[in-house]
């Protein structure tokens, strides 16, 4: 291909992206994949063992690497960079702009993007957002090294991303936030290993700081000093993409990207989306499916054939 | 579990079958599966390259094996026998007869028994299948050593068939039965290699023969002598389980089992359906996933709760 022009752009190398990237360029479509596997929420598993077909439990990073792997053999070209920006031109091309503002141009997208992180809507979480609030365990867990945080969400997500933490920080507790937790037994005995305290907490009325975080006010009045908050609430708002794109959206929040779950589609022509960012079960299985079947769409688009044939 | 009591029966052991019984015995549910892996039509294919997260490019029958011991390691039950009838009781509970005359119990039903063969419609074929007309090269093969056989089809599947059957027979041939062959690269060359006839035939009209198969009669009013004729022409008409239970039916030939792809429901309380026997692309990746759907949902039914949580 060249340099800035392809087939089909996809957004996102989690499981739904990477499985979307094998069949589009063993298929011969020239391929191109922004993101990386490391920013997909499976990658912070370390097991994954309800995935069909794997003879050993792998982690989730070595899935992803297996599947990276994989998609790299068939001719998939993946960029280190993020898309930042996407639009649709009058002759029905997409340009995506990267984060080094470098234009790609193709003729179809599958967007994979993922869950995101959910907003809380605790007050002041945007004023100490990079101040002791954060998403991201893996992105900013090394700045608490012997501090005190707490994680807030009551899944076995927030637990993986608890479990990152305790690498580094000196006291980790999850903070159920009003909720009942939700966590599998496996991760229970990590929760304990790990010397992780599991706190049914109230509502988390406010963070309080001045430069940074140095406390949670609970909604019945109570408080709590910590040094550090990571959010693990599931999944985020829509993506910048859909807006951009006109896409249909729906679920709470209008969180989800309207995907039909066996071809992929949207209601704009040449985007398609598939996994996470398009609602159902979370699962590294369900997110294969969908991207396997945006895929397929996609190759009979740009072929302009009306049968997928096995292109082996 | 009961020796005949289990709570969820999944009758299939495909990708789709084998990814919900690796989910529900997973989270602890006592779970029977019918059928078995060799009878996948996936078992039949020599690479599986298209599948995410397997290092190395295995053979559909060693994916296979991998999710039957995933499974297994769970405690899901294999029957070796097939289920032949089945029936829901009027307190809501599922009892199967298995092809020794056991019946078994359940609450629960996963469908995922796969495309099935297809009946051409020409003339003869009932009279003379057994008697030389097949629709399994891994089942009948063996019997025609040194023989001349065709496969009717025109697909990678056919393909596979007629692989199996050139290590048996003496000449083999596809005839694409008046329509266009549609066959990956990969499997050109195994054609090639294994000295495989191609044959854009005409629509066949009858099968001939007194006892046996003796020869093909064309519209064209042209014949052909062969020993044997394998039919791979894809799925099934529905399955004899959905005229059962009364599950809505749709596609060509009301061949396919209406179910919801996020969740695997029916219109039958307690019946789940998954994989190819609903229609979709017919694709490992695709079946997994709606496998891992339909038993999640069947998770939360067994359970009565309303939230997944991951039972590792």
């Amino acid at each position: 291909m060249q340099e800035n022009r392809c087939d089909v752009f996809i957004i996102g190398a989690g499981p739904a992206g990477l499985s979307a990237a094998i069949y589009c360029s063993r298929a011969g479509l020239s391929t191109l994949v922004f993101g990386s596997p490391e920013k997909s929420n499976i990658a912070r598993a370390h097991a994954v063992e309800n995935y069909f077909g794997v003879a050993e439990t792998l982690s989730g990073k070595a899935l992803l690497e297996n599947g990276k792997a994989q998609a790299q053999r068939f001719g998939t070209r993946f960029l280190n960079s993020d898309a930042v920006d996407i639009k649709k031109n009058e002759d029905g091309a997409f340009v995506i702009k990267d984060s080094l503002a470098q234009p790609y141009v193709s003729r179809s997208v599958i967007i994979c993007s993922g869950m995101g992180f959910k907003k809380s809507g605790i007050e002041n979480e945007r004023k100490l957002t990079g101040k002791g609030v954060s998403f991201c365990a893996a992105c900013d867990g090394f700045f608490f090294k012997n501090k005190s945080v707490v994680i807030v969400g009551g899944s076995n997500f927030a637990t993986e991303e608890a479990i990152h933490l305790a690498a580094h920080a000196a006291k980790v507790a999850i903070l159920s936030h009003g909720k009942d937790f939700s966590i599998g037994k496996e991760m229970e005995k990590l929760i304990a290993k790990n010397k992780i305290k599991l706190m049914k907490s109230p509502v988390i009325k406010s963070f309080e700081g001045e430069d940074n975080l140095q406390r949670l006010i609970f909604a019945d009045g109570s408080e709590m000093a910590c040094d550090g908050a990571f959010l693990a609430l599931g999944n985020a708002t829509a993506s910048d993409f859909a807006n951009r794109l006109g896409l249909a959206r729906a679920g709470a929040g209008n969180a989800f990207i309207v995907a039909d779950p066996r071809t992929g589609e949207t209601n704009v022509k040449g985007v398609y989306a598939a996994g996470d960012c398009t609602g159902g079960n979370a699962q590294v299985a369900k997110s294969v499916g969908e991207g396997c079947n945006a895929a397929v769409s996609v190759i009979k688009f740009i072929k302009g054939v009306k049968a997928y044939a096995d292109y082996a």
